[in-house]
């Protein structure tokens, strides 16, 4: 089965990030919007057992995360995808590499850019279009995270919740 | 916020729900197939804290659930919503019990019926034509469940997981 990992960020950030999604993210319906914290892997029934238990170890070595804000950015030229730009911290680079060492090493194309998707499979006329708009805006949003989840694929291509794990918390 | 309390079958039956739901479920980009354990209900960000305190000691007073489904159902006339229907076992009918009781108390419309919607908001004709073929389906489903979902509403109406609580794990 496919999974990944994500975090989800406030109500308030997935409205904002929906009211471009709608229009311009061809995975609007697929996932609420996110950040990709580990692209999909494939793992057996019995292995995401084990990888579970590691991610609860992670997760109460991790401290809840400042997730900010200040504005759109795109992948352009590499690829016409639009996306909050998450502004990276020690945290969040720390939890990454974790999600990415020992037994869930795993290769990388890219460097980790921590972002948020608000369009994606745009024409290039399209994005240009878009993100002359989005480029624009001056964003000014902070919130803590305090936990990340663990989901799976469908064979429609949309991705449930299999598990939740909590930041810094020692149970 | 509105939160409310869902379990998700296996990838195996949302696969097998998906496949009517698409064409049948206008919520089908909402949410993935679920069981609804506790219908939508109003929190403040201090109220969820309590509320999942109390998810937290439920879950682990209640054992693993047998979800078994034989068939799809209608609950025609009442509505036209086809569901496939989870036959009621004890350990469900008690976890449904608890999301209803003490703080967690809240009026419900109906009697609990354990199902997962695979089509609804169909006209009458479509109904029937639906169930028509769906009710002579025999379906053979059985596995464990082993958590549920505290999960809010968009303002799109699509519904985001806020945490997972796994069932008779004392940690």
């Amino acid at each position: 089965m496919k999974y990944g990992i994500a975090l989800f960020p406030s109500k308030q950030l997935q409205d904002f990030a929906n009211s471009y999604r709608k229009r311009y993210d061809t995975h609007y319906a697929l996932i609420p919007p996110h950040l990709t914290l580990k692209n999909a892997f494939e793992a057996s029934d019995e292995e995401i057992k084990e990888i579970s238990r590691e991610l609860e170890n992670i997760a109460k070595q991790t401290r809840p995360i400042q997730l900010k804000v200040l504005k759109a950015s795109s992948f352009y030229p590499v690829n016409n995808v639009i996306y909050l730009k998450v502004e990276p911290n020690e945290e969040l680079m720390n939890l990454h590499e974790s999600l990415h060492s020992g037994s869930l090493s795993q290769e990388t194309e890219y460097a980790f850019v921590p972002h948020i998707t608000i369009g994606q499979n745009l024409s290039s006329d399209e994005h240009s279009d878009v993100f002359g708009q989005l480029g624009m805006l001056k964003i000014e949003h902070e919130e803590e995270i305090d936990r990340f989840h663990l989901l799976y694929q469908l064979e429609n291509g949309s991705w449930t919740v299999y598990e939740t794990f909590r930041l810094g918390r020692d149970r």
